[in-house]
């Protein structure tokens, strides 16, 4: 029987919940086209049904009840846009279970979940994607897992938290102190009241473990490898890079080393003439070293609503078109943890 | 039925062809792990038996019959890599309609038949990849027709062909003449001793016409929009380029104007310090603009035979998943041509 439509839920409709809307919204017909089927948002899992909205839906699409959403035979795939360790983590599993497909952007919970999420999607023959998780539009995930998949990857390192890359930069190029431009990040909206998560290196530690699962098989909890932030690095720090033709990025890198890998977060001096030295503040980059193909630059914004929206939508049409095509629960596991 | 081998023959066995044989060689243990199946390489396509090879194989593999591999069961995948328009075309056709799926690098072919070749594989319900035929170990065709599926693309530019590329880096580097720099790169190997397809253009064309179709799902003959080579390009121009701080570039462009897509090849004058403009002599770099995503930037090696031998083998690899899952017939169509 031909499917007509396959239905979605969103699980948040924050930055990246109301960016994947749009997205969906603004070019619905070429993803029909696409699928082959109409691809539709049936329920939007909100905390509070009044909450002023970054974009317009209409108000029968929101509920606070994720039990409704769960038991509707109408949603094939649930889009998990929280954020956050919980209730996400518990909400993937659900969904999960209850046979539904899954997308997340959601890199905490990966970071500490991901084998037993992969697991728990072999078990119920349901298709678990996630490339909005690790740098926003820019298709890393994919690539490594899809398009480069002939390769032994021997090595990713990668600029991947936009806030610290927009800090450091405006350090470097205006002399200012760290204090300083930290304050006017978070005037802007660029860095958040608390900023912990970012400028620790929380975030990119968390995308590191997903990276590292994704290209070597192998899961490494983002506790056990060295992290550092960017708060310890000074105006003298950048200076001296500086008189050496380098800058200083936070970079998270795992590298095959002595038949292992190496794996850390931390603000290192990259020549600024290279790749990730040129990468400006509003973008993240990745360098991916391929034992066959040699190394692979991407770049693109890291961040951003339709931008990540976009990542969370070209998994869901990956789905639906499985789904269109009656092969959901026969996808090859390509995961290797 | 399980399988436990999946079949695999190449056409042709020069620089692609061998690299695609040795990077199977490297790499098999992790390929097998990946589809669950051993994927094996069962006869190569020659047409003399008794020419030097890059590269060892068997001699039984050799054979100069296409129809034993046509009428081989044990054959599932035609990697075609003989390059030209014929007798590939053909052997494509030939494979689909005995329902093998095929995968190739044969941009000259696909330029001419694309259109034509997705409805063959369609009918039959074969699989066509062709990652390979454009950029080499880039993997732009997998990001524009997965990674990126959810964005309509406005522009697609990029420096696709390594010969002229080298050719112009080194006018501008030693304010060398075009002949001299040919010449040179005739004697180093980085030019054919007929560089035509390449100088003039035409192997760029090729490229972007399937780049176009990929991206736009329009599908434009290389010969029905602008293309200028760089046979053209003079020492002044480089250097009045060079005086507004830009460079020259022999660029692929399909971008949206005025309702419609506007292509060319053509040489362009890029900022030096852009993305393109930044791309050395060794390098492909390609950018896709996207309607929701933004610009997203690729850049690796276009060319070599284990580079884009990678490609190839990540085509055969995702054909070899869904033989191992069962569902190689029923694979979404996701080519809008």
């Amino acid at each position: 029987m031909k499917r007509t439509e396959i239905g979605v839920a969103l699980l948040g409709f924050g930055n990246v919940g109301s960016g994947t809307y749009k997205a969906l919204e603004e070019n619905f017909a070429l993803i029909e086209k696409k699928v082959g089927a109409k691809v539709v948002i049936k329920k939007i899992l909100v905390r509070n049904l009044n909450a002023p909205r970054r974009v317009e839906a209409p108000a029968e699409l929101f509920t606070t009840d994720f039990e409704e959403i769960l038991r509707d035979p109408k949603i094939d795939i649930v889009a998990e846009l929280l954020g956050g360790i919980n209730p996400a983590t518990g909400y993937i599993r659900a969904a999960l279970t209850a046979g539904k497909h899954v997308v997340t952007a959601n890199k905490a919970a990966l970071a500490v979940h991901l084998p037993d999420l992969n697991k728990a999607a072999a078990f119920h023959k349901c298709m678990l994607r996630y490339e909005a998780s690790v740098c926003g539009a820019i298709p890393v995930i994919g690539c490594i897992s899809r398009a480069l998949t002939a390769n032994r990857i021997t090595a990713v390192k990668g600029i991947v938290n936009g806030t610290t890359n927009y800090i450091l930069t405006r350090m470097a190029a205006e002399g200012a102190s760290y204090e300083d431009v930290l304050k006017d990040a978070q005037a802007l909206g660029f860095a958040e009241a608390d900023p912990t998560g970012d400028v620790e290196g929380y975030d990119a530690a968390n995308k590191l473990s997903v990276l590292m699962a994704t290209a070597f098989g192998i899961y490494r909890a983002p506790d056990s490898f060295e992290r550092v932030g960017i708060t310890g690095v000074t105006m003298e720090d950048l200076a001296a890079a500086e008189a050496e033709g380098k800058v200083i990025k936070l970079l998270a890198c795992a590298e095959e080393k002595d038949g292992g890998i190496e794996a850390y977060v931390k603000p290192v001096a990259v020549e600024k003439d290279s790749f990730l030295g040129r990468c400006g503040s509003e973008f993240n980059a990745v360098q991916i070293d391929c034992n066959m193909a040699g190394p692979i630059f991407l770049q693109g914004k890291g961040a951003g609503p339709e931008p990540t929206g976009s990542a969370v939508l070209g998994d869901i049409i990956e789905i639906a078109q499985a789904i269109a095509a009656g092969t959901e629960h026969e996808q090859p596991f390509t995961a290797l943890i």
